[in-house]
């Protein structure tokens, strides 16, 4: 067995897929989602896949790390990473890839490396004939649990036709979306996303939806929408009734004044979304349950470490989800598969999308789950006229930067002044 | 590549191998050191190797551990532990598996783990054509650096021939120790084992040592033999000469007395044995220097998670050692070498032992470093005859617990009270 694995060259390709009017605390979701498609080649002919971010700062970080790390050999990941942080050690200032710009204070050479880690972990699996869940650890689980993500939303983007989901900005409409939801996927799990409205009307939604799915573990995530007292007033409000609560207010202090004043355990992504963040957290005891996402915490054996640390402070683990397309969906299965303590459903903004990149087939949703794809790395593979589709989308449309081109929204949420702590 | 890598049989070989009369807190080392080689079989035929502690119950542990595990697939690391966790549900307490019994504390399940995770390992490597390190990352180093590791002893064992070393019970016998050790292996850093003599004597040890061995980084061991205000009095004597004070002092709460009192790095391979302990010593700020060894921390994945974890809470991170054999030592290296963040050279007792059970040429002392070993997996073979004589001299010794064989010290410590905090 002598196969040259080392990396001979690097291709990322942009892409835009259409996404609806989808409403969170800052405004609306643009009608184009940007994320990059990153392709490894080594030296014997084998290909990784990796998915990432695409605004312009990070396309310009993934090149650098691309030369960076090129000739390198794909298990050489410690050395690789070394290289990345070398080749970004000017440039990791903040970048635009979060929905709200807020994960922004994560750690960029985290968010660069994590797509060649993927990739080569692609490769990893190929050339040993093994899934990329083997690499982690072995899958305990042959079938993935993932929970709807609710949104309020316009019936359509300004001026475009409606998207077929309709209005939703009531707790009826939200209920609606729901059975639909879980009617076409199976979801066993439910999160809205909310800070869009009223905090009473989005407490009213949360109840509708307990009455509607009794026993479904509901959750709530306001992207920090919220002041303290709003988020105490509401937390002792949905206590008992939601499985967690997830950012209701900025920063490390302000969530762990909430957590000291209700019984509803807080999650996150928006306040400990980095290695650097943990341990103020875990001493402020700000949150009970840390969202992973592999494309900022630098791949999927440095999101193992992050389960293992929650496993060892007594924090417990879920997994956040941005818009992905199915190179994504099928690392997050992989990660997911062989993570042993993941006791919530993880995040999964897979049925807003309707345009993919990868071979359709592999990955499915049946009874709110993927199965493990069981073939050699990640298990799926590029449809190489669906990327060029959405590469061309990327170009034609002229969007660099998703944050740059927000629209404002119709609802508004003047009643609550954000406090900025930590 | 379709390798049939289920696990077909186990097969378990205590050993006993000679240790010259080193002396340490709670005694001497006894004649024989117990451990354990473990040859994990595939259906395919390649076989994995790993090494352990050889205590009756750790053997009986490892029995049952090694029939939960059967026809598991080598990659199934994570289904494995639970398989022995729930094997070990009703045999979890403490065993005899420590030099002074102190890390019976820690967890059963890893130390039971540990070994077939390493074998398993092994195979993965010997499958894929890589060695281990590059399963947990690659290597950052080719080379790694290991310290002496001193020890006060007499001249040979009760009614036995001395063994070549000499007496050393005083600070001219130790830097005589120091001087050929380095001679032989190139050390570049330098531990005592303390706890033994005098604190006072032990202080003028580590001066002589400087004197001696200028630049050369030093570390004074007492495993936990000095009560907290003999620890802060010796820790203030050595500020600026030692590089860091392991075990002073019993428990987290009594380390964090020492290390609030003093500017001397503390570590620990005592009281912070086990993921368990990790959050209330972060917490009390208990060590600044984790000890990893992955016979006790659940092997190799496991010791990267502790890596990971010294590295996000800001704690160094070293590498422990009792006596061991080639399978361990090649283990250790590969774990060192996939290690980003190691600043310290690891311990080792090799220069004592006189036996070995690998095929010698892999593993030699350079300049005070170990080579990685290039081959698949861990890189060493079994020398069937030598295993087969040290298992006949466990046989023959009848030696089953080596706690339980200790023998009394002529150098006592009566000075001194030890305090049980925590």
């Amino acid at each position: 067995m002598t196969t040259d694995l080392r990396i001979t060259g690097v291709r990322i390709t942009p892409v835009a897929f259409r996404e609806p009017a989808l409403l969170h605390a800052a405004g609306v979701h643009d009608p184009f989602v940007l994320r990059a498609i990153v392709e490894v080649d080594t030296a014997d002919g084998l290909v990784g896949l990796g998915e990432t971010y695409a605004d312009e700062r990070h396309l310009r970080r993934l090149r650098a790390a691309a030369d960076a790390i090129s000739c390198a050999d794909v298990y050489a990941l410690g050395a690789m990473y070394r290289k990345v942080a070398e080749a970004l050690a000017h440039d990791n200032g903040p970048d635009g890839s979060g929905l709200t710009g807020t994960i922004a204070a994560g750690s960029a050479v985290d968010r660069v490396f994590s797509p060649f880690e993927v990739a080569c972990l692609d490769i990893q699996g190929k050339a040993a004939g093994r899934p990329v869940s083997d690499l982690l650890g072995g899958a305990v689980r042959d079938r993935v649990p993932f929970g709807a993500c609710l949104f309020p939303k316009w019936a359509g983007h300004p001026g475009a036709e409606p998207d077929g989901w309709g209005e939703a900005l009531d707790p009826d409409a939200i209920v609606a979306q729901a059975h639909r939801m879980i009617q076409d996927h199976g979801f066993s799990a439910i999160k809205l996303k909310g800070g869009v409205r009223h905090p009473e009307e989005e407490i009213q939604t949360v109840l509708a939806l307990r009455d509607a799915f009794p026993g479904v573990p509901l959750r709530l995530d306001t992207d920090a929408a919220w002041s303290v007292d709003t988020s105490i007033e509401v937390a002792r409000r949905l206590e008992g009734v939601l499985e967690y609560l997830e950012d209701p207010t900025p920063g490390l202090d302000g969530m762990a004044h909430v957590a000291r004043e209700t019984g509803v355990p807080l999650a996150t992504d928006l306040c400990g979304v980095a290695f650097g963040h943990l341990a103020p957290s875990v001493e402020r005891r700000s949150v009970a349950v840390v969202l992973a996402d592999h494309h900022h915490w630098g791949g999927l054996h440095r999101s193992r470490l992050l389960a293992g640390i929650c496993d060892t402070f007594g924090m417990g683990l879920s997994m956040h989800s941005h818009s992905h397309l199915g190179v994504s969906l099928a690392a997050m299965t992989h990660l997911a598969a062989a993570t042993p303590d993941l006791p919530y459903a993880c995040d999964t903004h897979w049925p807003w999308k309707t345009e993919e990149v990868v071979v359709p087939g592999v990955l499915s949703f049946a009874d709110g789950a993927v199965r493990v794809p069981g073939g050699p790395g990640l298990g799926v593979e590029l449809d190489r006229d669906a990327l060029a589709r959405l590469h061309e989308q990327y170009i034609v449309r002229g969007l660099r930067n998703r944050d740059g081109t927000g629209q404002p929204r119709r609802t508004g949420r003047s009643h609550e002044k954000k406090t900025s702590r930590r």
